[in-house]
Formats: C-alpha cells, structure tokens, sequence
C-alpha cells in the first residue's frame, strides 16, 4: 500500500515550509491542504489537539506536530535518500543545538520585527542581527550549515531566509552588509529545486507581512 | 583508549539532572564538575560560549550542550544499553514532541512560581497545573510516559519531579489531588537507582528555592 502522506498548512509559513521542504528532498508526494487559521479545520484541531498549530504531517492517519520534528521524522522514516542530519553522533548533537538556537534566539526578535515599532522593534533588530552573527560565524566557508550537504539546519533557516525582504522592509534595514557569508548561503539556499518548489513569491511574503503589521501596530 | 566524560553541571538544576540520569542509565562513569554560577569557570566559558550555561557534556574534549540534546547525544553514543529513545520513527516523534511541550509550556509556568508572587504567581500556578494535566492525560494509564520502559520523557520530566515540593511550597499549593496519576510516576521515576544517585535531598531544593526567591520577590 502506498503511504498517505499529507500536509496541514498555511503558505506564508516559515514553519510549514520547513516540512514542505523536507518532503520533496526525499522525494515524497504529498497532499498539500491549506489552513485558514482564524477558521481552522476540524482535522488540524483533531491531529494538533495541545498547540492547534501547523505544520501538522499525517502520515498513514498519524500525526506529527512541529516543524523540526516533522523534518528529523521525515528523515528517519524516509533514510534512504538525502540524508538531512550527519550520521556521527557528535555532529547530530551540534546540529540539534544549532536549531534549538535558531528557534529561540533568532525566532523571538524576528517575531517582534514585523509586529512591533518603536523601541521594542529597534531592540529586536539589534538582537536579531547578534543572532545571525553569531550563526555567520558558525557557518564559517562552508557552502551550508551542513556542509557541502543542505541538511537540517539549512532546512530550519530556510524558514527565515524566505523572510529576510519582508523583515528588511517592516524593520527598514538591511541584513545583507551584516552578514554576507550567512546571505550568500541563504540565496544557494534559496535556489534549490525542493526550496524552489516550497517557498512563496517574496513580494506576497511582504505584502502579507505589512497587512498583518497592521493589525498589530495600530 | 577509555572514554573521557566530564560533566560541568549545578547541583539544584533539572537540566542538569537530565544528563546526570542518562550517564547512569547507560552505566557511563563521569566526572562531574560543579559550577558556581555566579562565577563560572572559563572551561564552562570555553565550551558553551553561545548561552554559557551548564549543563554541558564534555565527551573525550567535545562539548554537548543543551540538556535533552545531551541525553540524545548519550543515548546515540551509548546506544548498547538501555535505549531511551524508542526505535520506532512515529514514537520518537511523539517523545521528542512532548519533551518540547515540557520544555516550554511546563518550564515557563513553573519558573514563575518560585520567582513570582501575587497575581503572576497565581496565573503560572494556573497554567502549570494545566500543563500538568495535559501531561496526565498523555500518560494514561502506562508506569512511564516510556510505556514500560523509563524513557526520553520521563528523564526530562525528573528535572520537574525533583523540584515539586519547592514548586508546592514556594507556590502555597498541592500538585497530588490535580494529577494523582502523574503524580504515581513521579514517585516511580524518583525511586530509580540513576535517579536516587542524581537528584539532590528535596529539602535542600526547597531550602534553595526560598533562597532564591528572596532575591527575585523582594
């Protein structure tokens, strides 16, 4: 029996697509389903009863919640092709910590740069550029976090890097003379088949970003 | 050549614990090293330079931080005894999903109760218990949220377990009567031997506590 593969969603994302992402490097079909998430669907609430949030992957009836999480399961599950975490033990470890990293220090200030202003914003922005330097300084030469391979890390940034033009116009700075090693990698990133595949137009990243923002910032 | 393991660690700390438990479990001999944390050590320094917090696992010279990634990076290196982790990709998805939860929705309530008082202390004893409940729930009728077997959850829990009395008695209030079940597994859990050897006497943790809060609810 084939798998039944499906994918509880909302385009703009920088969750989801970590999924979506993860999926087509294994080459897996799936059934994408759109949530609308002031009007979720019973299935979403059903599958993801303690957060009520997307991304929700159901594999053959069964749920698994949050991003990074479906991806190291995707991994496990689908092994055979494009492995996204190291092998070795230690360097698993490293990347584990480097996404936990990534979805406390750079997700809390990302969050508040296109939802906040004034004060509480330009504090956001100062900690997200620390954030991301210290993530340069990580990346050091290598094409990716993971190496030569796109792998685990690259797929939980690659949530953010679909962001950068929405964060620069809401914050109104630029990433890019901060951090260019780190934006060279997110632009290989970015020009990847499975990423290609995956992530929205920019232009509506921004769009949705400044109609939200005015929900937030009256 | 054997195995150099060096633990940098803080005796009252449920993160910390986590990696003392699974040493144990796997039968792994450690050298355990006390942090003062007001005055941290410059390999502490040298190690964890991103946060700098304990506990960090220092493997033949290679440092693994971040507690729960520390106990998988245990249970990946020393994986001939005592798995932690179940082998199934669908239950380590379901593991590592509710570690999460522990870690955000169980930590942050339960950080305020022993910092915090009036109105604040009242709302994260109330979300505490909640998050309590939903872990009730989770665990059903099983010994462990392992099902049988002590396992990746229950280690994360322990960290919780050991501080409850501190929690009740800093917060005024009783876990038991709300969560009896969960309550049940506790005692199982705090009854190992890996866990008697690691968790510190609660009357000095409550002792700690009130220490502490002095400084924090002036």
């Amino acid at each position: 029996m084939a798998d039944e593969v499906i994918l509880l969603d909302f385009w703009p994302s920088g969750f989801g697509v970590r999924a979506r992402i993860a999926l087509r490097e294994k080459g897996v079909e799936f059934e994408y389903r759109e949530e609308i998430l002031r009007d979720k669907s019973p299935l979403l609430l059903q599958m993801n009863p303690v957060h009520k949030k997307i991304p929700v992957l159901i594999h053959n009836g069964l749920p698994v919640c949050e991003s990074m999480n479906i991806v190291q399961y995707i991994d496990e599950v689908w092994s055979d092709k494009n492995p996204l975490l190291p092998s070795n033990p230690y360097q698993r470890a490293q990347a584990r910590f480097w996404v936990d990293f990534i979805d406390t220090k750079v997700f809390e200030p990302a969050d508040k740069i296109w939802s906040t202003k004034g004060e509480v914003q330009e504090k956001a922005k100062k900690e997200y550029i620390e954030a991301l330097k210290i993530l340069e300084s990580e990346l050091g030469d290598k094409p990716f976090f993971g190496g030569d391979i796109f792998g685990f890390v690259d797929i939980s940034m690659t949530g953010y890097y679909m962001w950068f033009e929405a964060f620069e116009k809401c914050g109104n700075f630029s990433i890019e003379p901060e951090c260019p090693t780190l934006m060279a990698s997110a632009k290989r990133c970015l020009q990847r088949d499975s990423v290609v595949k995956s992530v929205p137009d920019p232009e509506k990243i921004v769009e949705f970003a400044f109609k939200i923002r005015k929900i937030y910032c009256v």
